[in-house]
């Protein structure tokens, strides 16, 4: 059977931008865009250049992308012609192949927010898109408020269509703006619009999920012939987020109807990444990962109650509707069960680690993540410290140095010049075998600007480390996570510090205090141990 | 037009306790119990007495509800009557008017899983229900794996629903345990299920949100005929979590077809509640509340968007599927880089600060916001320090004080008896008016804990203020918030602080720095200026 073609678009970067507390540099728009572009999005929304500096400095520079890269913007103002509308003028300027233009389709839109007549707002739809086509760029039409304008007065909203369509659209996309549109209804309607005359295969969908629906809305609206969906990543977005295209990838892909009938652009290799790509967004972003994510979630595939477990461990097919694996998540029976020993020893095993069945020390292990946890700590971002700990319980931990003291000042003042510097230093004494060693040193980068006092810390504790030197040489610091745990008198820091070697590895660790340069400490020197566990290194 | 009615059952005590990560203590379940009994549900699942210790113990004082107390477990197991199935009589233990079993409907897992036959099943399922209704219990029957197991058997399927409705069962509930069944089917297959001769008015639905989908199967359920949805607040749940009340009401209650065909137990007033409500769990969980969710998220009526801010000043409908004080929550227009001049004025205005129309100083004030979240600030939390760049590029800033210079130290070391202990110092030259002051301050709490440099920057900070001082001692620090923002070369770090004083205000300052003492010292600065502005300070 023939598969149609349905084509995603991503809006991460422009509808994504305007989540709260979101703020993308361009540096990290281009990142996003290069994990769009591998994942297999059709079109990439940047943003609108010209309203936003940040955006207009990503377009200036945006990567070449097979995906088509799009700018976005809204169609001109009453009483000037689209070759005299400057913000229109600004959204081209970007040159971007294809731009995707915002216009009212809700009577009471363009009365109220334009203050135009219903023949403006069709003039200035037509005419906005002409000249996208006339400038040789792929003309698409966001229809704002579409599902609200349709049940308001249903001829006029596809005329707006029409409109754009004729003037050379290649796509129609019915926006449910407000979010407040439920699944049924738009189903309803876009088969409604498709009875009108509008195309399926030249007309979109876009969902916002105020009201939980907006997944649903959008496979309502493919189930009734729309062959394009608008999301982001991770469902961001406005208010309440956009239609989540991490969600909705893997059911297109692998559920049906969807898998059998309907073809995208993303490979079975892209789905395969899908979870590293949504963990890597929250990163970015510094925004704790959703763990009760569809797919991608830590806890998508995470089985704690004791009946789902143990069946889980006899037959997955009992208790997960994919395998974790397509999507390039995991299972996870998290450590607080009675089913966690055999899988704790599965874990250990992949380290490296060999433990007998009934090894008492598992239940040991097992009491003292729980424990650990309830201190703040978390084992799920911060393996290498997991692996630690077991090693610890199971005595076979090795000691290699003692930090016997630090001391980190961070100062600020004026320099002989009488410019406000600030200067982090730090000074730490590392007991190995017999010797004693103390090291100082300051934290600055090529521009003489101070990096602060973790990094004071770590380059003290890397400088001198006798005999261990060598492997410390190639080890770098490749991230650093702070969150603040619990609150008021319960609130302490949990540091998570991510490191990177000259052999590949990465391995994560993570330090518990409310003093934040203390859980520094505390990760920094549990990256050394395990890099010398790792190398293989005999305690001096 | 008559409505028909509409049951919640809610599960939070029970399936949301299989959230990974959640605990609940016997105390916290019935503070919960008694919100969910306020709110208005029909049926509390506290838990599985016998099987969770917990459980057992928060039955045995369970509060007294409107809400029908319902206790959670298994239908019998083969090879053994109902009245002498311990675990059953566990259950029975705990009391309760209503008590829910699940049960295996679907072949695969009655041969995997139970390793009995089909008939013995039945068997199951008609004897424990009968033994609940002997015993004077509500009884109701929990499907599990229903869709599933439909799809390979469906007679089979329904079959176990006829026989617990003929044991006596008063509802019989389509669970879609594994999470993967799509809205469609599951519309689809409950209504064959009602044709085969299941009322609706007895026919429960279960989902689960592994597909992004559960409250839009909850809704297909219901217009298939189901009347009974069971979920829990705020979406908890094992994986990916249940259908979410705090979602799925303010629908069933604002929306159409629902508001006009089904009335459910909830008013008006515990609508109005049901942010605070969800708000209150994720505190009791100390879990950090979801922003996005629908209705009650922080941001869900959060206008980010300069085109969607402007309008909504105008008209609150033009933005919003429905009136945000009806859920308890409020609207918010963000402080951002996309906000325009008339929304600019809006909130200045609300901080008492007046500005005309055609100032210039608004167009300055929009830049140098743009331009500082270019550098890493977000003026989104940090309300506090919006208000000060304002009033800076204004020409209203007063000048309080400078602080000349600081030194924080931060130092790890073994006291006299060898414990290892952590101190942190500040020392702060500060000069206000003529006069230069120098303060000291260490950081440790009641217990001697060391809290660390930011703390002991503040406390140094407030120590000692000279005329201000006054003011300084009734603020307190109540939230930090750090972030990491972009990366390698340009990773900065942004730190919030939250501050509270004896008059119930509470403010929110941003620093920017890659020194991450140094930005929490900015944003200390700037809650220390803010408070006195709004006390009306005069500078010395």
């Amino acid at each position: 059977m023939t598969r149609q073609r349905l084509y995603l678009y991503d809006t991460t970067l422009r509808d994504g931008q305007q989540t709260q507390g979101v703020q993308f540099s361009a540096a990290e728009k281009t990142e996003i865009a290069l994990m769009l572009d591998a994942l297999g999005v059709d079109h990439i929304e940047g943003g609108w250049p010209g309203a936003n500096p940040t955006d207009s400095e990503f377009f200036a520079a945006a990567p070449a992308t097979r995906a088509t890269m799009t700018a976005f913007g809204m169609t001109k103002r009453a009483g000037r012609s689209a070759e005299n509308d400057e913000v229109l003028a600004g959204v081209l300027n970007a040159g971007t192949p294809a731009v995707c233009l915002v216009g009212k389709t809700h009577p009471f839109h363009v009365h109220e927010a334009l203050g135009i007549s219903l023949e403006e707002n069709l003039d200035n739809i037509r005419a906005s898109v002409a000249h996208l086509v006339a400038e040789g760029r792929e003309a698409l039409f966001d229809a704002e408020h579409f599902f609200d304008g349709y049940a308001e007065n249903p001829d006029y909203a596809v005329l707006c269509l029409k409109t754009a369509l004729e003037a050379g659209a290649t796509w129609v996309i019915l926006c449910d703006t407000n979010g407040g549109t439920l699944p049924a209804e738009v189903g309803r309607v876009t088969r409604a619009v498709i009875v009108a005359g509008i195309p399926g295969a030249r007309l979109g969908i876009h969902t916002h999920d105020d009201t939980g629906n907006a997944v649903a809305c959008a496979l309502a609206a493919i189930d009734a012939g729309a062959r394009q969906i608008q999301g982001t990543l991770n469902g961001l977005g406005e208010r309440c987020g956009n239609a989540s295209l991490t969600t909705l990838i893997p059911t297109l892909m692998l559920k049906e109807p969807y898998r059998s009938t309907l073809e995208i652009g993303v490979t079975a290799q892209g789905l395969s990444q899908i979870t590293r790509i949504s963990r890597r967004l929250d990163e970015i972003l510094n925004r704790p990962p959703l763990r009760a994510a569809p797919y991608a979630g830590s806890s998508a595939f995470a089985h704690k109650a004791g009946l789902h477990a143990s069946a889980i461990l006899k037959n997955p097919a009992t208790y997960e509707h994919v395998d974790p694996a397509l999507v390039g998540n995991q299972r996870i029976i998290p450590m607080s069960n009675q089913a966690g020993q055999s899988n704790l020893r599965a874990r250990l095993a992949e380290a490296g680690i060999e433990v007998c069945r009934d090894d008492p020390a598992l239940a040991r292990i097992l009491d003292l993540v729980k424990l650990r946890e309830d201190q703040g700590y978390a084992y799920d971002g911060a393996q290498a410290s997991f692996e630690l700990l077991a090693l610890g319980e199971l005595g076979r931990m090795q000691h290699f140095f003692d930090v016997e003291r630090y001391r980190v000042t961070v100062e600020r003042r004026k320099n002989a010049i009488g410019r406000r510097i600030s200067v982090s230093e730090a000074v730490v004494v590392v007991r190995i075998g017999g010797e004693r060693m103390l090291s100082v040193s300051e934290s600055v980068d090529e521009q003489g600007e101070d990096l602060g006092p973790v990094n004071a810390l770590w380059r003290a504790l890397a400088k001198d480390l006798g005999p261990y030197q060598a492997n410390i040489s190639d080890m770098h610091l490749v991230d650093f996570r702070v969150r603040i745990t619990g609150s008021g008198v319960d609130a302490t820091t949990r540091v998570i510090i991510e490191s990177a070697d000259g052999q590949g590895r990465r391995w994560a660790t993570v330090g518990v205090s409310p003093n934040i340069v203390d859980a520094s400490f505390e990760a920094l020197v549990e990256a050394i141990r395990w890099k010398l566990i790792r190398d293989g290194v005999k305690p001096a």
